[in-house]
């Protein structure tokens, strides 16, 4: 790159700050149409249940209600709810409504009425009649003889299990001096995005759907629509306006997609359904709980030998993306720490009656990376090595194999650990957990990770953008890729800005109609950057070009000659004319109307990130503080700096949650969920965050990426959880290979080892 | 071709034939919003007068209204009003609201209330001080000296006069046995769209402009407002719906788009304007009233010898089309019959405080082809030869020139009289008036024109196009083009999917929102089958190469040797895989997204038409009754022959109406329109309506344009007035050189030539 950058590097606020902190950012469930109904669901108190009958009688006799929808008044097209990655292996096991229920939420009835508050109503006067079947909500309960088969399968198995392997497992065991095998454990959070689940349907004049939704797939939901309803996809149309975060969840249908766009069909008008904060917890989706039985061994100089690992998820009632998440978790686990290439690694999805779980930022490698981390730390312990010192020794490198089975390009995890060791002062700072003494016990603890920047080569990873010139030197930009609140659009313009040699401003950010943007297969797998912002920087240079053209022709000079800058044509420095002066013709008409359209098949690049946390523990309380994260992202390039930190911070806040608080609890009873609302659900709040340190290394850009860009999407969740559990175990000496680590189960640890007598 | 066509040349019913028979299709009007004012402008009762204040406070204190602008209220940038064609010749001349009120009707105030009844109702007290000046409303009353000037212009023309001129005129008429010079006049017709002016308009949370209207230039609203109000154009956004018709008025941005949109800046609210049919007949556009002083000489032979004429339109309160259609009207004077290419024709336009005249289908045209043709009959009788024979002999073919500069290709105006006069039996049936008795007498009158589709090469015509494969197979079909109620858009439909070789049923027409469509300049001058077409045709060749060279892979064989038809990839007439099975990735994602892109940069095409009509004209009662019409038009290929039998209908149902009976009648005193509403303007009804047979020659395909199809749009309404004219003399030996031919004027005449008392 032979100029600098004008509009990339720099931290740019988002480009729709101003209307979200003012309030006006419009959201799927702020919109309303003339005539529109309100639509509710009718869920299942019951955990498994066979519906019998419903009696919707009294229900439509209720003035205002104008339809009631049962399981036999709808599609009964067997459909995966998970529109996204890894379709290949996503079961079709989801009925819009259902006469079997699956977990205590499961949606049997739907009612359209003029009012939300008659639609409730409505609801309490549908009348169900279930056959109560039994039901299991853990993998152990789902897995013994006997249990009730959920779906039918064979041990309530979502799929085969997934096989890895490579080297010669027992032959590295053989060769080690020691080994560990443990289980690690991870909870149930929830995905906890500011925006419920909300959808406006109505079909128009031409018998074409629209419907506004908040998702980060907006054309798989058409596709899933589309064939649900035997509706040909140019006659269903998904808008997608500003979104309050998806995490994952929004990835997937939910009933209410469904539904409502058949209430819409059943009565002839709009209507509009948003699910409440409980619906949202209750039966939306919800993080894997995974248990995961990892086996390593390892050489008295600290050389990993070989792995092992079961790692096993409760996906709940339906499929969703157990087979996904399942499978992304086991292949991980062949990364981030070399094992002389030694591995054997299972992965199973079990079926329970739980609430479903889905995808959510991390995507089954959170827990894989759980385990890894957690039990590096204590080989290293068990080696006698500094944990620092052995992670570095068998951090993946380059030559290294990755989960997608290309070569890493580099040392990017080292970098990370060197980078933040020496902002923490490591060496100076860390002492083992021997020496702790007090009844609050300061702690450092490291995590780390590696993320792809989407999801090839399991999925196709296509993106598309569109760029128009206007007369006056301004541009559109048709993309098909959501901002689900993280600012990937300011991103794209960014990129496009960069490319096109025009101010930020100019470029105007257009998305989220199906019918009209190219199509991009949606947001998740950090992605939106790396995929989609390639294809923006494609078309970008294509423009690019034609403008030179132009003002070649128009200068009467070699289009080669020429380069733009802040909107202007220069030739070696000096201003020839601007943009807006090439493009506009007479009287305010385009001298020409200049599009430029690139498609972008993309491959993979790896970002890599080291933790470094700092915990107080109070042995009197169990409660655990964390005071200090130093975290280092090597991610190629920061399009965004600003927008990279609030990602950074944003998946730490949440990965503190994760670690310590955030858990969906079920009553072992019935399955409900006890603590579904946020009174009960404790997230971390601004009081409750530390002090943050985020360090950006740009040492490997990737060569196939815009500017070198990779994704820094779901990293940060990553690495925080082991490097508090690490923090703890370094704090206390406690070790937990289980999250979240709540206060009573920490004051149990201490006590169990004597602790809390002698704070 | 070496095949046969699917889709085209067979005539379809339009694509939302069923929601606009069904009453469901949208149209600007019927769009709210949440929150939404109502619009309304103060109009001046005063054809000519300055505003001396406006006290608005009576109006303020009425309960409801929100805001009151003046023209002091909002931006004071000249405009041209009209966005479309030849706006190099557009004089910026037009206020948003205008403090020197130049026709009864101008807008001097505007207010918008919670709702219309209240709008209406502020209206009347605002309360505004005029200073009444002299007005006049007829090119003799604006030419004389002394005369108010409108515009300060001298002389009140709106730009120096056209001259057109080639060879030697005075030598062709010394070479003449005969020389006839005669004043044509024509009336003032309104457009009568069934669907009123409107829009509805909104700042977004971005500030972004959206207006929802109704218009023919989407992109060139967009390019006027964002001038006006000061936006850059990423941030103004129009949509076009359903339209009701436009005939060229709905090319012009009328005071109500901009006060509609300041309106809604001014109160933070959605607004909402929609003009009464009153408000549509005096304020948006008429027909240029024209006069032209035609001179031609001709041999005993029937040679015409040389041409000059005089064109003189009379543009009302503002320039509008005036210089365009007066440009236009008088270089079409070179053309439809030869005159030795000796020509002289001067073209003027004038202000005057008559309703501003605008672009209306013929475009300046009409006018000249009536003076020719009523001429060409005249001139006919002079020289003793058969007005069928005359015209074969003079009329323009191969070599001859065109108004655009370019030779024609092909005898194509012989070929509609020789065809028309087949259908009718001319030679038989024909009889000069003198034979003609009783009193109701027929009469057989011919009507001839030609058009060029498009405006080349006076405007860049440009058009654009992008499809979007969906992955069942469907497509999105992006354009700019407006239908206009034309059909314009099933024809557009028709050409992908021939050209795809799909069923048209797959194709889904996307247009109308400016953020998203690609750009276009607009519905006019017959142009969007031509252009638009042409775009769509190559972006349509763009997406089958690349079916075929992905279905080519699939297949393993050459791409060349393969074909799309009905939607199967065949090869030697055997159907190998569906399209939808060769875009289909695994899991209903796309196996790849498809899109393609076209530009097209149009030259000229001319269209030409015969019409010959039959009159039964009443001597007693002076009505004049069309009983049929045989209309025969070359238009290279008919993509949709139904719709072009409708637009030939439509045209000659308002042709007849031009002819016979449409005029706005300005009261001589003060400008005022009489007749501003539907009981006293007369529109032909159904049984108004003639037998009309169509004939569609397709003896001249275009090489450049879809299937070598050429415009239609406008000629049906050229020929069919002299037609009529020529028809009336034919019956009653009565010469009209002015248009309509009302029963008053037909009876007068009658009784000059003393025949009241024979009949």
């Amino acid at each position: 790159m032979s100029r600098g950058f004008s509009t990339i590097g720099v931290g740019h606020p988002r480009i729709d700050a101003i209307e979200k902190v003012t309030g006006k950012a419009r959201y799927a469930a702020d919109f309303s149409l003339p005539g529109m109904l309100y639509g509710k669901i009718k869920r299942s108190p019951h955990a498994h249940a066979r519906v019998l009958s419903i009696d919707a009688e009294k229900a439509l006799a209720l003035e205002g209600v104008k339809a009631v929808l049962t399981p036999w008044d709808v599609p009964r097209v067997l459909h995966t709810g998970a529109p996204a990655p890894r379709l290949g292996s996503l079961r079709a096991d989801q009925l819009v409504l259902t006469d079997v229920a699956r977990f205590v939420g499961d949606g049997v009835a739907a009612v359209a009425a003029t009012t939300e508050e008659i639609a409730e109503a409505a609801l309490d006067l549908i009348e169900v009649q279930y056959e109560i079947l039994p039901a299991v909500f853990t993998v152990e309960e789902a897995r013994r003889p006997g249990a009730p088969l959920i779906h039918g399968t064979e041990g309530n198995l979502v799929m085969p299990p997934i096989i890895v392997q490579a080297g010669d497992v027992e032959a590295g065991f053989a060769e080690a001096d020691l080994v560990l095998e443990a289980t690690y454990h991870t909870g149930r959070p929830s995905h906890c995005y500011m925006e419920p689940n909300a959808c406006l349907c109505y079909f128009d004049e031409s018998g074409t759907l629209t419907i506004w939704a908040s998702t980060q797939c907006a054309f798989m939901v058409r596709g899933i629509l589309s064939e649900v309803l035997g509706l040909p996809l140019h006659k269903v149309r998904v808008v997608v306006k500003h979104m309050g975060g998806g995490f994952g969840a929004k990835q997937d249908l939910y009933q209410h997609e469904f539904v409502c766009a058949l209430l819409a069909r059943r009565t002839g008008r709009p209507v509009k359904m948003v699910y409440s904060r409980k619906e949202v917890f209750m039966a939306t989706k919800t993080r894997h709980p995974v248990s995961i039985t990892l086996k390593q061994g390892v050489k008295r100089d600290g050389t990993i030998t070989a792995r092992q690992a079961l790692y096993v998820s409760n996906t709940g009632g339906y499929a969703s993306h157990g087979p996904g998440i399942t499978a992304v978790g086991t292949i991980d686990m062949t990364s981030l720490y070399r094992c002389n290439e030694n591995w054997r690694l299972e992965g199973r999805s079990v079926y329970t009656n739980a609430p479903i779980a889905g995808a959510f930022r991390g995507y089954g490698a959170v827990q894989s990376f759980f385990a890894l981390d957690v039990q590096m730390d204590e080989l290293a312990e068990m080696v006698g090595m500094n944990p620092l010192d052995f992670r570095l020794k068998n951090a993946v490198g380059e030559g290294d194999p990755s989960p997608s089975g290309h070569r890493l390009r580099a040392d990017a995890l080292a970098a990370c650990l060197r980078r933040g060791a020496e902002e923490v002062r490591w060496h100076e700072r860390w002492q083992p957990p021997e020496v702790k003494t007090g009844r609050v016990r300061w702690g450092l603890g490291i995590g780390t990770e590696m993320h792809s920047s989407g999801a090839y080569p399991d999925i196709k990873e296509q993106s598309n953008a569109i760029l128009k010139m206007n007369e006056d030197g301004t541009v559109q930009l048709l993309t098909g890729a959501a901002d689900l609140g993280t600012g990937a659009h300011t991103v794209l313009a960014q990129i496009a800005a960069e490319e096109l040699g025009m101010p930020l401003a100019n470029i105007r950010v257009v998305s989220g109609d199906t019918d009209m943007v190219p199509f991009d297969i949606g947001a998740y797998a950090s992605r939106t950057t790396y995929v989609a912002g390639s294809a923006v920087q494609r078309a970008a240079a294509e423009l690019r070009q034609r403008l030179l053209a132009l003002a070649g022709e128009k200068l009467g000079c070699e289009a080669t000659t020429l380069e733009i800058r802040d909107g202007e044509i220069r030739r070696q420095g000096q201003v020839l004319l601007s943009v807006a002066e090439l493009v506009r013709g007479e009287g305010g008409r385009p001298a020409v109307a200049l599009m430029a359209q690139a498609t972008y098949e993309a491959k993979v690049a790896y970002s890599f990130a080291a933790h470094f946390a700092e915990v107080e523990v109070d042995t009197e309380t169990g409660m655990v503080r964390v005071t200090k994260v130093v975290a280092v992202h090597e991610i190629g390039k920061a399009i965004n700096p600003l927008g990279v930190e609030g990602q950074i911070e944003g998946g730490i806040q949440q990965g503190i949650g994760h670690s310590l608080t955030e858990d969906l609890v079920l009553d072992p009873e019935t399955g409900a969920p006890l603590n579904a609302g946020f009174v009960d659900y404790k997230m971390p709040l601004a009081p409750d965050m530390p002090e943050i340190r985020v360090i950006i290394l740009e040492e490997a850009p990737d060569p196939d990426s815009p500017f070198g860009a990779k994704g820094v999407g779901e990293d940060p969740i990553m690495a925080i959880g082991p490097a508090i559990a690490n923090a703890v175990y370094n704090a206390t000496g406690v070790r937990f290979r289980e999250l979240p680590i709540t206060p009573d189960k920490l004051l149990a640890r201490l006590r169990e080892q004597g602790e809390t007598d002698t704070a």
